[in-house]
């Protein structure tokens, strides 16, 4: 038998991270706050407790923020009432402001709820929730497959924050992408951006990888253009929390200075995100407003500080990259490219 | 009388930092690895303590280096024996390979020890290591002047890393023209970069910062694109370890990122140091070994790990900007633009 220290690359069906389980009566979800260093569990029983857990962090990432909302709306039909689900929507409507996927669950769950008996109504939520989760997981195998087409053989990729199965209810997004091109011979080596203040690339994204079997090696976020300039970088793949009908792309601080970096070494910057994070009624990215989070994740790291007592700290959460710096927009319907507001809406507006 | 709330900026011969004590018999320096939480000085006795000390980062700042590595060929003469001087030199030129600033100091001070009789060996060592932090004061002083004249009123300032006055024995180059700016009514906010992994930025430049009372806001590094976009920034200010023949410029990693987005965003970028840091020897910047220190820097942060366990990192402690992406270089022999290597030479072997 052929020795390796190589760790095999996990297929992409077998996921062995299950971080949100539905029970019927309550909705589990991994607290990723605490992860790479504990796996535990947040309950929620209520609408009210997933906003909760979304507002603080228990879960993030765009398209999961929308699953757990269809399970929090699913929660508040179990009474039978509709008004429970009228006066459950505006509170996870409230808990992050950037996610459109949020939006799109939303509005997608009240038309559900407003569209039958109540006899009928916690059921026809229970299993609309539980369709919007495997839909998510489908569009995510579906952009892996479209995403790594794109890839040449071998290619060392950037990827920042984490646009992974933490962020979805599949295998991710941009890490999907990533691990299909691994497993085609596409991808040859990750860097994922650590991701300052939260440090979802070293906490999570690391952390998927490593589980997948993809070989990985971590960065702090202001290495990425030394890299491009001396190791070759051959794509910068990331997710998205939304874009705007011009294709102009808001996600995680530091995109937006990635894609500068990306354009000037000419490597390609591409984007992998359900169509559920399109919001045509956003004419561009300027328009999206900037989440900004406790200064305290900036002059903190667990709680260990990391700056003199007294400081002043910004935290802006996101950046907008506006789309003449896209390479391509990878949907579950087919690749935008060029990454311009005509093109989103042919591919978004398409039947596949 | 007015009330106000405004802290007073310090004026920049008042200096409240004594961070390297010359003793005569020996140096105290302020363990900055220990910054800004505690204020505790390392004692060197010997030329091979203050190697260590330099290694180790209880010192750090390229021109700091310098003047620390004269003063430990200062005790290695006060045997008055030439042969343990040249037995010194090496243990420190190892010390730390970027700071062209050391080399310059030792073959400065290796001159002076072979400049006379043995029986003023320690004298002639003592005297010229003062000398030569006396002039890194000085030149401080007139790049804080040359280099806040290039700055329109009211700017406000990106920094990276320390170049203050904890990297140098005076009021440091980038943020001494940073504080000669605010004085002039030329800078109107600073924010640090707080430059991963070592947190130079968060831990040292804002305790300066605040310590002068100049009005300063943290920000993680990749921020900076979305600051120039949204807050709008003036210029860009930091320091060099080492500047080659062509006036390319070494420094601290995250450097090289912050010049190409402030070229994307027309913002002026500048270098501000002494031209002992110019390394003529080295053609260009792509000849500059980059040293790449512990990983464990990355994944830990005060040894709190932020990474999943047998997680692997890159550390490149540095990177090249091109010349090309430099406004201008601020010497204490004049201003350096365009920053090419024909003007860089003029100015530098110019007399003033």
């Amino acid at each position: 038998m052929m020795k390796t220290t190589k760790k095999r690359a996990v297929p992409l069906h077998e996921d062995p991270i299950r971080h949100i389980v539905w029970k019927g009566d309550r909705l589990d979800v991994i607290d990723q706050r605490l992860l790479p260093r504990r796996v535990r569990y947040v309950s929620c029983r209520t609408a009210k407790e997933v906003a909760k857990a979304t507002t603080d962090m228990v879960l993030r990432g765009a398209p999961l923020i929308g699953c757990a909302a269809a399970f929090g709306m699913a929660l508040a039909a179990r009474s039978g009432r509709l008004k429970d689900v009228l006066s459950a929507e505006p509170l996870l409507r409230r808990a992050r402001p950037t996610a459109v996927n949020l939006m799109h669950a939303l509005d997608l769950m009240l038309a559900v709820a407003e569209s039958g008996p109540k006899e009928t109504l916690a059921r026809r939520m229970a299993d609309a929730a539980e369709k919007y989760c495997r839909d998510d997981i489908a569009y995510n195998a579906r952009m892996a497959e479209l995403g790594a087409a794109l890839l040449k053989p071998g290619s060392r990729v950037i990827t920042h924050c984490n646009a992974g199965a933490l962020a979805t209810a599949g295998i991710g997004t941009a890490v999907g992408m990533i691990r299909a091109g691994y497993l085609a011979g596409k991808v040859a080596h990750v860097y994922p951006c650590e991701t300052r203040p939260y440090l979802q690339g070293s906490r999570l994204t690391l952390w998927e990888l490593m589980q997948a079997g993809i070989p990985a090696t971590l960065i702090t976020d202001n290495m990425a253009a030394h890299l491009m300039k001396t190791v070759k970088i051959d794509a910068v793949i990331v997710g998205s929390d939304r874009i705007a009908a011009n294709a102009d792309v808001c996600n995680k601080i530091g995109t937006y200075g990635l894609a500068i970096l990306a354009k000037h070494h000419a490597v390609p910057f591409y984007v992998v995100a359900p169509s559920t994070t399109v919001d045509f009624s956003t004419a561009s990215g300027d328009l999206i407003p900037i989440e900004e989070r406790s200064a305290r994740e900036v002059v903190e790291v667990f709680g260990v500080p990391i700056a003199p007592k007294g400081a002043k700290a910004r935290h802006f959460a996101f950046d907008v990259t506006p789309h003449e710096l896209v390479t391509a927009i990878v949907t579950e319907k087919g690749v935008v490219s060029p990454a311009d507001g005509q093109t989103l809406r042919k591919v978004v507006e398409s039947e596949c």
